[in-house]
């Protein structure tokens, strides 16, 4: 019986702090229209508290979270808690692309060394050359902490390559200084960031010379 | 070369306001360990005007949103734009569970009437009864509005068809009223061959003449 069907056009109109909320949730990665509406959903049942300690989680993360002043680790003081971690061995040095690389390593459990954030891959394409990585840091680091083996650990990538065979021949005139490059346990064009521990744990021991 | 790995503990720690985003996030539906490093890594490299939006889009959200007086669609006004708008028959009522089913109905732009929300089913299981959802307020809404149609919309869930069983026997005895089911069967570009046995079902005991 669609009597009532007539010509009535879909016009589904969110409150307005609804349709503003989808679409700040649809700037997160991965999120299309239907989990965009689903968080909004979600948010609108919880608890008033709950959703009030995340919009504050969110604002005190841009407040407080900065990158470490040694090593761009993210670090919510001036210095982050790995580069103030005084068991940690300073002559070994990793280096990784992003944090979230910093992160993975960091799970598998099997490096107790100090960390170099890059900030990104050489990607000439996309006008990122090497005065736009933290790569003048890294030399200075190297030259003053007493670094004994630099770990060049970007992901296996074009990019990544690029960057390690990069930074290689640049670290290679230093005196008394070993430059190794994560094993590849791990496969071709997979985001270190997705590896299992075993396999960063296995690529960790089994690391070469450049 | 494991010289450097010993015996070091897996000990990640986040800044703490990351780990604080982290735990938030996670409450969000189908959002695991994972996704939640995800969207916080996001909102640590996305700018700050975009973080803050979102984060005041939750507020706004749960200061401003409650629902609708009558019908219990979420609305930042006293009345839902679908309560509001004279244009909307108010003869026929479409009765559903949840805001997000009338969301649906309201997608398929084929229902021009009023809707009510029920707040959820029937489930004895789980504490729900009658007194716990908004069926006192139906009854009236039917006997004050005009109302000539109930169109009861629940999904086709065992504890639907017990709240659609229940309002329908509730409603049967008002005069001139018509109580309406939406038609259950296998849905548009289904394959028969991949349909479940309770929708062939339905679908044979609903058929219709062509």
């Amino acid at each position: 019986m669609p009597k009532i069907a007539e010509e009535h056009a879909a016009m589904l109109t969110y409150p307005r702090p609804v349709a503003r909320l989808i679409e700040a949730v649809r700037k997160l990665p991965g999120v299309g229209p239907k989990t965009a509406q689903r968080y909004a959903m979600h948010l609108l049942r919880a608890d008033e508290a709950d959703a009030r300690e995340l919009a504050e989680a969110i604002l005190e993360l841009k407040r407080s979270v900065h990158p470490c002043r040694l090593c761009g680790n993210y670090s919510d003081e001036e210095m982050c808690s790995i580069c103030r971690d005084g068991t940690r061995s300073s002559s070994s040095l990793c280096v990784v692309s992003y944090v979230r690389e910093l992160m993975a390593i960091e799970r598998s459990g099997e490096f107790a060394g100090r960390y170099h954030v890059l900030g990104g891959v050489l990607s000439p394409a996309d006008g990122i050359g090497p005065d736009q990585l933290a790569i003048g840091r890294l030399i200075e680091r190297v030259r003053d902490e007493g670094v004994t083996e630099v770990i060049l650990a970007m992901s296996p990538s074009v990019e990544g390559d690029a960057t390690a065979l990069y930074l290689g021949r640049l670290l290679a005139p230093v005196p008394g200084l070993e430059v190794t490059r994560l094993a590849s346990g791990l496969p071709a064009g997979a985001d270190l960031d997705y590896a299992d521990q075993v396999t960063i744990a296995a690529a960790l021991s089994g690391r070469r010379k450049v």
